[in-house]
Formats: C-alpha cells, sequence, structure tokens
C-alpha cells in the first residue's frame, strides 16, 4: 500500500490481486462476503454469524479454517478515534488515503510507530511532498539491529528531513484549528494526517471463545499441519502461529510468504495431501529511500531468551568489487552459537545488494548450518554484483574468529 | 578487466589489488617476481629455475605450495600468433587492450568463444562503440542453459548489433590490408582486434613433471585439505580440482572465489591449523548488457552424467511483487533428483534480481537439501525486491510436481 500510495498515477485498486468474481465464477466457491462469522460450535461443527442483510446465518463444516488475520493495534488513548487517523489494514484505507493525498491537502503527517509499515510510508509520504515526523515511546531505532546500523538508516531518513522522535510516549491527540495534534509530555507535533503503525494483534476472539488453544502474543496455536488444538479446525494466515525455525519453539511473525504457503498446507491437509509446514525464519526485508534493510533468524538477544550462547560481530563491506563504480557500503551482522557454533540469525543493511543477499544465511538457517559450514559456502561472484567474498561470507568468516 | 576496458576514465592499474611492495616491507615475505620456476624435485624438497638476470636458483622447502593458475587456450590454427589477437590474462594483457583502445583505431572486434569473458568483453567493447562479432564452432549458444533462457540472451545481445556466429569453426586468421580477417568454411568476419576467450588449460606441466597426480581437465589433484599426492606439496587455484559439493566428485572449475579460499586453507594447513575444503558447487554470474545470468549446482546433463536421474523445470516470474513498476520476467530452471527428491542445480536469467538469488539454490546445495525442503524455507519479500513467493521458490513448487 505505501508504494502504491506514493505513485499518484497508480490505482489503489491495482492491489486486489483476485476479485470475487474469480472464486465465485471460475472456481465455483460459495464466497459469501459482507458476511460476519461470530461463533463457532466446535462439537456442533457450524460457524454462524449474520448475513449483510443483518440475518442470522449457520454453516455446517466437516472441516474449518480460521483465516481471520491481524487487527492494526491502535493505542487506548483521548483522541485516536479522530478522522484523519488511520491504520493499513484494508484496502478502504488505502481508497481513504489515496484519495485524501490527492487532495493535496496534507501538507504535514505524524506517523505513530516506527516499524517496517510507517518507514515504507515515510518514503511514500516524503515522495509526496509531505512534511513527515516520526514518533514512538521507546528510546531505540530500530532496536533489533547493531546500534551503528540503525543509526546510518535513521540517518537516510533524517537527511531526506524527517523528524524521528525516539523515546516520546504520546498522551494523546488533539484537534486543533487547523488539523491534528500528536501532543507528548514534551513534545507537541502538528499534522493533517496521522498513520498508526504500531503493529497488528491476531483475530483470535472468535478461536478463544470456541475454546481453541492459544499461542504466542494472542495468537490460535498451531501443529506443523497447520490445525488448531481442534482436529477439525485449522489456522492460517496473520491469526495463527508458527515454530520457528532456530530455536524450535513457538513464534508469532505474521508476514505474507508465510500466510500464503500455510493457506496452500491447510488446502492440501483438508483434500488428505498431509502436508506438513516447516518452520519460519522470520526473513524480512524493507526499503526506506535509498537503503534495504533485511534480517533473516535470531538477533542476539532473541537467541540469548531462547537459551542459546550468542555472540555477534559486524563487518562492513562493499556491494561489488574492488573498483567497481556504483559500488556501497553494506553491513553485515551475523549472530552464531558459542556452544554449537550454529548460525542463529543475520541483519544487514546498505544501499545495494542487500534484499537478496540475506536469502542464502535464511536457507542456511533451514539445515541448521554452522557459522563455519556457511563459510564455505559457494557463493556468486562477478564485479558489478559483488566482491569475491560474499559479504555473508566475509562476516562469517569474522565472527569464527569469536566462536 | 572487461569492466576496466569499458571504461575509458579507469586506469587499467586500478585492478591491482595488492602490490609487491606490500608483501616485502609490510609482510616480510622474500617475493622473488620475474624468477621462472622450472622443475620441483620432491624428493630432495627444492625448487629450481632462472632469475631475471637468467642464472640458475634453487629453493629449498618444507612446504611447497602450487598455485600456477592457468593459461588461456589458443587454438592450434594458422594465424593465430599475428598481433592484434589477445587474451585477457596478465595485467600485461589489460594495459595493451587499453592502449589499443585508446587509439581508436579499433573500429571492429572479432571475439572468438562465448563464454563468460567474452560475453563481458562484448559487452565493453560495444559499449566503447566498437563493432562486435561472436564465433565458435559449437552450434548451441550457452549450452548450459535451458534454450529459451539462453535464446532471451542471445536476443539482448543481437539487439546491441553484435553478430552471434555459433557453429562456424575456424580454419585460420589473415593479415589483410586493412587489419586481420576470421575465416571460416562459410564466413569471413574483418576484425581490428581479436579477442580469444575459448577457456583455460591449469598450468600443471611443472607439477607432472615432479610426478604429482592430476585430475579432471589436467588439474593437480588435491584432496580436502588442499595437499597434492605428495605430502609436501599443496595446490590451489586456477591449476588445482576440487570436489563438486553434489556429484562429491572430482571437478575443475577454475573460479576465483575458490581459488582464494584454498589459499587461505593452504596458508592455515602450512601452519599446522589443520583447515579442511568443503566442495565447490560451481556457483557463476555474470552480466551481459542488462542481463544477468547465474547458475550453481549441476545442469541436468551433468547430473545425469555423474548418475542422478535429472528432473528440471522452468517457470517465469517477476522481479518485484504484483503490479510494482520496474518489474521485469525472470526465468528459473530448477534441477532435481527423481529418486532422491534433491535439489541439484539452478540457473537463472533476468534483468533484475537475478544474480544474488542464485545464493539461495547455492546454500542448498551444501545442505544435500530436497526440493521440497528448499520450497519450504522463508525468503525475503518485500514489493520492490520481489513476489510474496521468491521465484527460485515458486520454481521449486512447480519441479515438485514432477519430482
Amino acid at each position: 500500500m505505501p508504494y502504491n500510495l506514493a505513485a499518484p498515477d497508480r490505482d489503489i485498486e491495482e492491489l486486489v490481486v483476485r476479485r470475487a468474481e474469480v472464486f465465485r465464477q471460475k472456481q465455483g466457491i460459495n464466497l459469501l462476503t459482507g458476511h460476519c462469522a461470530s461463533r463457532i460450535d466446535p462439537a456442533g461443527r457450524t460457524v454462524s454469524g449474520t448475513t449483510p442483510e443483518g440475518k442470522e446465518y449457520e454453516l455446517p463444516y466437516d472441516r474449518l479454517l480460521i483465516a481471520t488475520g491481524g487487527t492494526p493495534i491502535i493505542p487506548d488513548l483521548p483522541g485516536f478515534d479522530l478522522p484523519g487517523i488511520v491504520t493499513l489494514k484494508t484496502l478502504a484505507d488505502g481508497r481513504y488515503l489515496k484519495t485524501l493525498l490527492k487532495t493535496g491537502k496534507v501538507k504535514k503527517a505524524v506517523l505513530v510507530g516506527m516499524g517496517y509499515i510507517n518507514l515504507e510510508m515515510c518514503e511514500a509520504l516524503v515522495r509526496l511532498g509531505i512534511e513527515v515526523d516520526m514518533v514512538k515511546p521507546g528510546p531505540v531505532f530500530l532496536p533489533w539491529l547493531e546500534p551503528s546500523m540503525a543509526q546510518s538508516i535513521r540517518e537516510e531518513i533524517e537527511t531526506r528531513g524527517v523528524g524521528i522522535h525516539a523515546g516520546h510516549a504520546i498522551e494523546r491527540i488533539e484537534k486543533t484549528a487547523g488539523g491534528l495534534q500528536v501532543i507528548c509530555r514534551d513534545l507537541q507535533l502538528n499534522a493533517d494526517l496521522i498513520v498508526v503503525g504500531i503493529g497488528i494483534r491476531p483475530n483470535s476472539t472468535m478461536a478463544v471463545d470456541a475454546g481453541l488453544e492459544l499461542s504466542v502474543g494472542r495468537s490460535i496455536a498451531t501443529d506443523r499441519h497447520a490445525r488448531t488444538s481442534d482436529a477439525n479446525i485449522y489456522a492460517a494466515g496473520d491469526c495463527a502461529d508458527a515454530y520457528h525455525v532456530v530455536s524450535g519453539q513457538k513464534t508469532w511473525i505474521p508476514l505474507a510468504l508465510r500466510a500464503n504457503r500455510a493457506g496452500w498446507a491447510v488446502a492440501d491437509n483438508i483434500c488428505g495431501k498431509n502436508a506438513e509446514l516447516e518452520g519460519i525464519a522470520g526473513t524480512a526485508v524493507f526499503k526506506v529511500f535509498d537503503f534495504e534493510v533485511a534480517r533473516t533468524g535470531l538477533t542476539a538477544s532473541e537467541a540469548a531468551e531462547v537459551g542459546f550462547e550468542p555472540v555477534e560481530n559486524m563487518i562492513k563491506a562493499r556491494s561489488k568489487a574492488h573498483g567497481h563504480p556504483g559500488s556501497s557500503p553494506i553491513q553485515v551482522n551475523l549472530v552464531g552459537d558459542k556452544k554449537s557454533g550454529r548460525l542463529l540469525g543475520a541483519q544487514m543493511t546498505g544501499k545495494d545488494g542487500v534484499a537478496h543477499r540475506i536469502n542464502g544465511p535464511a536457507v542456511a538457517l533451514y539445515c541448521g548450518m554452522t557459522v563455519k559450514q556457511y563459510s564455505q559456502t559457494d557463493l556468486a561472484y562477478s564485479p558489478p554484483i559483488g566482491p569475491t567474498w560474499d559479504p555473508t561470507l566475509t562476516a562469517a568468516n569474522q565472527l569464527l574468529k569469536k566462536l
């Protein structure tokens, strides 16, 4: 959505990958849009709720999939329900924002939260010529990144004139004569538009009411077959948990690929194919202005929490070969386990060649590779695409000295 | 070298990574440049040859490293020794070419061979405004690529006005009034410059004379410690063989990363550190104009040769998310083993996001991952860097249907 919003000539409807008619007409699926599902009866195997006309309905099932997704978190503070305060979730949110931005009346925006989505929104709004401030209560910008790596991203954003206000807890939002004002104890920020992006919570209330087991962050607990604690009910997508491939423990990292993959697995399982889902590595990447930021696996502090003895090391390399034009710095932080030598995670930042480079370490995590084994892999080299030693290999070689 | 030659403002000396003085003065190494080494006496543990002044010298050793590299192959045909016919190997070759190209007198070049180096040279020369023809005896352009993938590269090159003449065996080169002429039975190509890039052979003569065992392509046979058949003699770089990580068999794929890595391993072993080298995957990538071409592991025909039952499948995907601007097609061919389900290799082409994407499959080969296991990995997704399912995952999902 941020990328679409950044491009005035792109229609927001382009984001629709498949329309209801395709399900109904081409696939013969009885797709009941506008129907609110409010109750599952696991014993009777029915789902019930209300139709668009407000009538009660009840549907029987042999197998049920809960794919209720997540809901953006809105702080329970005064003023967060005022008009002009938005989250990015539904196509309706996108349509509202697209229309609002087209009026040209939004001169100043405040983004509450500094996660992936708001960093993408920050770029989108700046590209539209809007003045942007970002605010969050936590004092550390991108706390899961090694401090000097986080600092380079912060500087990139500040260079574009964006105000980064970390460590400011919001007290309330007020309507002013000209628009809105975000009020912290020691900071006031005026805005025509406020985007709240402080995370989502899984939509698991119906699952709770049905007596299903919950997991990390109140997501719905599922096994490797995406089955909930009720053998006839599956859950997939942002509402469901997953195993972490590094820790082997349950985790909840709601991202697109896993959601999509779990959907396919559930379909297979319902059709009797016995699809097992592997764990997730939490691989994520985002762009903010010219910077690419990528991560996979665990950070050192996450690794310590689940019982590893993490050792990390950050290196600086170049995105292209010695002397090749257009080369820029890449930072790679690798995390390994002192006890087993295992690679636990990687974080990477830079302006060139970062995004896809995270996939090498990501695959290594699936194999439980040690840092030493990773350091021996044969990765691509050509002057325009990298140095002889891929930066992740240089990082592995250096981390080995500490393990 | 091709990239440097393509940029008139870059000095060829920039390619020097470390000068002799650094070895001598900073590292205290007795570096004897200009000394020809011609004979190894394994029993007496000496190397002998001639000094720059033409005198005989003899050096004793406890451990010896042969790092003699490779020599470009020149066809044994009339006229290949004429001036204006070059290979790309030494800095002297680069200096000669740089000077020649600066004169502005090279209007037309013929490249003999269509491997990585000549494809890079093709781009470099076209960028300098030189008319280029490429010729080779084999009928198939890039025979290790799936035909439709090879075809798109070929079209990309032909669009730039380059003549691709595959299937023309050269009979001789002749000097003409205006320059040179490459003569095939049914084709004559005029040239001011001819670049021969048909591969290298390992410089293993001295090793043969010393009674060392040879391996694939007459490379020097080494074990996982980079040791030759003589326990006191190591070999590393383009002159030495390697194990292939997929087949487990010996192979000879002279590329930069392995050469560099083997050098470090030998140093460790000589110093008593017991460094073992993993096999290589033959990961390689090159750019030609806007196209990136990457490979890792075995092609289907290579896999069949070493006893696998290869099944391959080519898919087309996009380099960025649905509807994201700047997206372009990516082709991915994956090779799997029918018997074991194992991933054996990958080839990829496209104008965007190909080069680093090969590293995911490359790492998978080191773990002996099955296609199914690879299909479950958690790879990076963000609209500007790829579709939700990385193209290599889509390729794995599709190949699974055939396995």
